[in-house]
């Protein structure tokens, strides 16, 4: 079991978590909050300045922990394989903007074709941005997605064939991102966290909580307490690994962005200080 | 990749997948279609006499292929532990009355609990009932549940933690049911079906398709045909193993309940025939 938590500093919120905000609302909240550390969504970042953002985000002294996202590779359509790729390179550019050291990659999926083949199309979509990650310093976490977005949102869906993408890759700049949500379920969670350490690919830890019973495929995500995941249990396994990064909170809730901001990230500090 | 079906001599329909009929209607209509096999869900059975009821089975022809459910061992509550086993005892006398040679176990989980506590409780479950079902001559068959129901339906997830358990047990009565809606996403799958035929634990294939995008938790489930599931890939390998038992064509869908019964029916032959 992991240490308990007695302090923020180890905390980050994804700004889709707080989904009424724009990006400079996050920033001023969260730090007013005492929030160290902060995942930004592409969203927030369409149609603005980066240099301002990047202003903004050093003005309140947050740390950029990553970009969410990059990824969706695979389609039985080339064009549109090559649509994504041009994406990806544009993420690379807008990370390497706000100083995001990493990219948070949802690879996708196509029911159209078989899952190897998407992962097939994960992988050389992979291969071929990664000349571009590098160059810009940015790192690519492939992140495992539960098995219920199979048809149409990651081929990857267990951490071993992460794992095993990440081995096959080989390059210091390809790692995973291991988020409870999708994976608390796999009793195999604990080894391959401990098979992702070891080879130093262990790039993001992401936390909220199971509901039960869970309503919606994208947007019913329970903040930690609320639901059935031993989050502090998972934390331990990816603190052991050597791991010292943040604690993402990233939660997708109609329930919760439907309710004043400000307090329900009050309620979010309190459930990263007695849940995770 | 399986050979083409081209007749329906191993085609069985679930009573749940035609859930606007009852028992009779059930079997009067799949008689009427030449479906030769059902699979009886207990809520057809509530409030009949069980002579009554074997006997319109008998009238038509009908071979029972097994009764749906039992299961829902795991509870932190020991009270209703008990329930469940008392509840399983009565499911194998009703299996038992209309001639069914294997129940099917949805084996439960509680998410106030770990996974591994639930699964240790599922275990003590059936080795508990299981002196009942050899007297009975009836087989239990564990159904790994996809891993979105591991809150509230079932810590059993993979094929592999049902070979597991049922390698553990050790029982000729005790074995598997595959569904690929549950099992599709698993890269595993393949290895673990081998497994399963090569201990004669295959006792049940249930087929149905993953709807891209799948909108409800339970009951948005396709027609084969509908989705993006290799059914006949999966068939393939099931009767690679020796398996010569039926497709069981197991789902539940509000859109399909809505329709005309009988020609749903048409339909679920046509979809057995083409993409199963």
């Amino acid at each position: 079991m992991a240490k308990q938590i007695t302090d923020l500093s180890k905390l980050c919120v994804h700004t889709l978590t707080t989904k009424p905000w724009d990006l400079k609302q996050c920033v001023e909240n969260y730090n007013a909050a005492g929030i160290p550390g902060i995942t930004i969504w592409r969203n927030v970042l369409e149609g603005q300045n980066l240099n301002e953002c990047k202003q903004i985000l050093d003005d309140h002294n947050m740390d950029v922990v990553s970009v969410a996202r990059g990824g969706f590779f695979p389609s039985v359509d080339a064009a549109k394989r090559q649509v994504a790729i041009d994406d990806n390179l544009l993420a690379i550019e807008q990370a390497a903007a706000v100083g995001a050291p990493v990219i948070v990659l949802v690879c996708g999926a196509d029911g159209k074709q078989s899952l190897q083949k998407s992962r097939d199309q994960i992988r050389e979509g992979i291969v071929k941005i990664l000349p571009d990650a590098k160059a810009a310093g940015v790192k690519l976490a492939i992140e495992p997605l539960h098995p219920m977005y199979a048809g149409d949102r990651s081929a990857i869906n267990t951490l071993a064939q992460a794992n095993d993408m990440c081995e096959e890759i080989n390059s210091d700049f390809v790692g995973v991102a291991v988020d409870v949500y999708h994976l608390w379920w796999d009793n195999n969670l604990q080894s391959e966290i401990k098979r992702c350490g070891q080879n130093q690919n262990l790039f993001a830890f992401h936390v909220c909580d199971w509901n039960v019973p869970t309503t919606d495929f994208l947007n019913d995500r329970g903040l930690m307490g609320d639901g059935c995941i031993n989050v502090a249990q998972i934390r331990g396994w990816v603190e052991e690994t050597g791991f010292d990064g943040y604690s993402e909170v990233e939660i997708f809730s109609d329930k919760y962005w439907a309710t004043d901001q400000k307090e329900y990230l009050n309620k979010i500090k309190e459930a990263y200080l007695k849940h995770t």
